[in-house]
């Protein structure tokens, strides 16, 4: 399949949707993109090329390939179910794969609306950022059928470097889940550490060197650890973003039954940075509350 | 100095100390050796040569350098300042290293005892473990002079292949609390994370396999996740330990300063584990505490 | 209002409203019950006389006044904005009065939805528990304009000591959150305090008696202490309910901003009590999950 | 006893200990007083008469009784057990209670130094505040054998109006831990409680109305919220005490292995209270670390 080229809809040309769109372009695909903010649809036909449709159902009528990368499940469930939803538009058999981080429930129930119209379909959040968009170096995690994930991988190819497929429908999601419960806890005993290491006058490049290396090391650590010793968080996974995910994240273990004490309060940690207007600053600014 | 043949006495030969003096025999220098338990000073002995001593002080005596590696701050005290202490029988210019995990407060104690004899000091606590221990692949955060470090390093090199001068007497120490402050919150996040992942009844193989890449992998995801799966504690750093040294860390920040939310909420969480009889098993036992 | 006969309509006749309608019969008024279970609404009549509604729209239809006691956002808006729901059948200026514990964004909804029929409406979520709906001393926590107050104020007495008209839509509502939160904090201080007097072996109904009386002191304490101690919780107010309170708080909270770190990682630890049975014990079961 | 005019020692003439020693002199008793700074217990002379001795010992030798009210655990081993503590000045036979918040650890100790020396001992940790001890309406929690107890409540009669005894030597401080414990949930869920309802715009007078009455009720909500409300926190309990108290709390959690998460959690929130310079403020202050 990753040789064909294929009729594809991309909807939701934001941050993350647009560069993976392009990739999509650059694999030789055909492209038509629909945002709901028009003129940033419009922009991104005037880098990549293809067109432009004026609704979802437009976008997806004739395409193999529907993907969509959207902000939250209201979002996702309009573009998809909603009036000018893409799924009544998709002919039988085409394949639907979402990008966005939702909540496992709303990935099962898609899932399940597809089937009812022939659709495959596949939950894929991904991981990797903006940066991990554009040099199409993202981690996709997949849930769904083998079939819906077959069809899928070859595609996501263009801008993923790793694609898991961990098992059925909303697996993908509440993978990514876990995901983010692991880093609430890195990134808060991170700060921890920081502001320790500061409040006892040590030197952070120093401190770097000699843990780095070892069992407190983390990709976190590797990454972020100098930018928060300066105070620098213009960048990176927004706090807002993460505060969503979290929710998520605490929303299903209500159904599943996890407990989740540290991220839970992470959440709320981050709530504060949040009012002190730090909701588009990188989630390392979680150390920001910390007093120094 | 490496290249000398040094007196040399360490003091403290357990499951740390133990092979850190074996690889000094290995370096090629004169070991003398003094344990509280005789038994393990007499079977070091049988292992690497050297000789025993019956008190600290009978070690200390015409030595180049001596180092410890014992329990914590009562034990160090007793080693040192005791009735049969090392300090008062070392020549002036002699130099002490401590290895042990041990408050800021009694290494700089240690330091101005030290210079009031003449004698150099380091604090230098170590990381890498048991295995590091044994393959000489420590890592050493120091504290102390730029003299004391600089004769210090050397001997080091026997067994540490990280050894990092951060600052003044009593920084190696309260590195060491940086690194175990750090470790709290990513096996904690970790923890919820797993548990998470079988509530949710994913494959934790493959969500590792997702997840291990990017903004969530740490040490101990690569090392633990599997082990935390398959519910294996029998090994690594003892939660025991993990609570002295938050307990010397949460100590340390009533004097700094700093704030430790959830290094201090982890601490009682490794409570609940020490009390159904985890006390001994490792650090990231931490997530038997939450229901799977 | 008070002394006038008035058709009233109960929906919801469970713990709760139940008695709550029973206290209405008793005040004189004429009552119509609706129950999703029919023989619940069947019993109650038998207990207490009145009529049985098939349908909330039935139940609703020539009612002065009509009240809902039901179980949460999904059930509340099942029973009045719902096909057979009791809104589209009330007449001109006849008057509603929510009890359920919801969220404060149904709460306003309703209000707009009854100011658009030209209904007046009240959300008055309640405390005091099953044994105060029996005794008529609820406390109950209004919102919504004075008119619709003024209006229910009299009713509610029939069932509630204490009345309070706290703002407009919604104030009755984030009231109870503000109570429940309060709740968190106080049981779980409360948990942590006589497990420790345990854990030091102390006599604990000396220590009630040092403590009970100053500054410590709380609700939770007077009525909870000795049967915490005596590891009893089947009765008062179930763990199901309060995480079902605790998760509208932090919803709530991330609309209006609040931070709720202590209320967030009790509703977690709650959810440890859910995991080993404990769903239907009263709230101070919160102490189970400490070890003793 | 309390018919009895007795000569009394008091050592610690703070904010405490003077009040009390003023309700001795007016209960009838002979009073010395030593304080460190001599200043303060010449004024304590000059508004109560009795003596002032120039040490402890001097002021314990011909005493019935000694009593003291110190800051910590070193300030009451040297004013007891040190260089010209009262320990070796006491008659055989004489009273010794200790007022301080301290250690149990240390009251173990004393109890045991003072059975050597054939002298009775209590430990008597007082609540109630500076208002409580000019009212001379203390609680005090006490810990000792019978006969010391016995000795002992007559004269704390003086200025205590609920006098418990525990059980052995340290039951009076770990009941002061039990007090203090419960209160760190209490003032943590309160701040919760009323920033949240601060967010909600509520008018938090009437909230206080709503529920001041029910299962959140608690002596620090009928007293604080409303001071809390007015951001009025120059009264009080200190913050700087409350944080040594459950500092004491969580060093004998090391010792008995209780857990103690939210009230480990609440004393790193103070420390940011601190750190922001509030250490004198009242405890209540807890909430002003949560966004407004
Ligand atoms: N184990 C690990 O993975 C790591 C440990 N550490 C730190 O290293 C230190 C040592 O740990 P570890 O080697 O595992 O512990 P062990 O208990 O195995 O070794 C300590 C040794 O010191 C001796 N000792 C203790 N107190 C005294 C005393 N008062 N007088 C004389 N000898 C004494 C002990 O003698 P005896 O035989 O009588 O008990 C024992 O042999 C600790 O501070 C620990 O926190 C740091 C990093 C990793
Ligand atoms: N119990 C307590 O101590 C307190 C409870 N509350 C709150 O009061 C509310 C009621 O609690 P409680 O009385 O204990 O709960 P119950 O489950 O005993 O009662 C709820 C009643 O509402 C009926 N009901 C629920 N959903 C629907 C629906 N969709 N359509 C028709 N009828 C419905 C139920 O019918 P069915 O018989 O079919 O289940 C049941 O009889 C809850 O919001 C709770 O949080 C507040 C304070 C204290
Ligand atoms: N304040 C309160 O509301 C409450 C306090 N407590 C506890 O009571 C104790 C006393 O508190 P408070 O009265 O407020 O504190 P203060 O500091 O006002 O009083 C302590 C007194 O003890 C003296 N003192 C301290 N150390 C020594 C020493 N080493 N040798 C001789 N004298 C010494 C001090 O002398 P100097 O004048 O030189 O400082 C001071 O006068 C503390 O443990 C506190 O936790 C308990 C309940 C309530």
């Amino acid at each position: 399949m990753s040789e064909q080229k294929l009729r594809i809809s991309f909807i939701g040309t934001g941050v993350m949707g647009g560069p993976m769109a392009g990739h999509l372009v650059k694999a030789g695909h055909d492209l038509t993109v629909y945002n709901r903010t028009r003129a940033k649809a419009d922009a991104w036909v005037r880098d990549y090329g293809g067109a432009v449709a004026a609704t979802p159902a437009e976008a997806a009528k004739d395409a193999d390939v529907v993907l969509s990368c959207v902000g939250n499940d209201d979002d996702l469930a309009q573009v998809t179910l909603g009036r000018d939803g893409a799924f009544k538009a998709m002919a039988k058999g085409a394949l639907f794969i979402d990008h966005t981080t939702v909540s496992a429930r709303i990935a099962r129930q898609l899932s399940v609306e597809a089937e009812g119209l022939g659709l495959l379909s596949v939950d894929a959040p991904v991981s990797g950022g903006e940066s991990g968009a554009q040099a199409g170096t993202l981690s996709a995690m997949c849930g769904g059928t083998k079939a819906a994930f077959d069809a899928a991988e070859p595609i996501m190819r263009a801008y993923a470097a790793r694609i898991t497929h961990i098992g059925g429908p909303g697996a993908g999601q509440t993978t990514k889940m876990v995901n983010q419960i692991a880093i609430a806890g890195v990134v808060e005993g991170l700060s921890e550490a920081l502001r320790f290491a500061q409040a006892s006058k040590l030197d952070t490049d120093k401190v770097f060197e000699a843990v780095s290396g070892g069992a407190a090391a983390s990709w976190q650590m590797l990454n972020r650890w100098g930018t928060m010793a300066k105070d620098e968080f213009d960048f990176g996974f927004a706090v807002d973003w993460m505060r969503k995910d979290l929710g998520l994240a605490l929303d299903e273990a209500r159904v599943n039954g996890a407990t989740l004490p540290v991220a839970s309060l992470v959440d709320q940690f981050y709530a504060e940075v949040q009012k002190a207007g730090g909701g588009r600053k990188d989630t390392s600014s979680l150390v920001t509350r910390l007093p120094k």
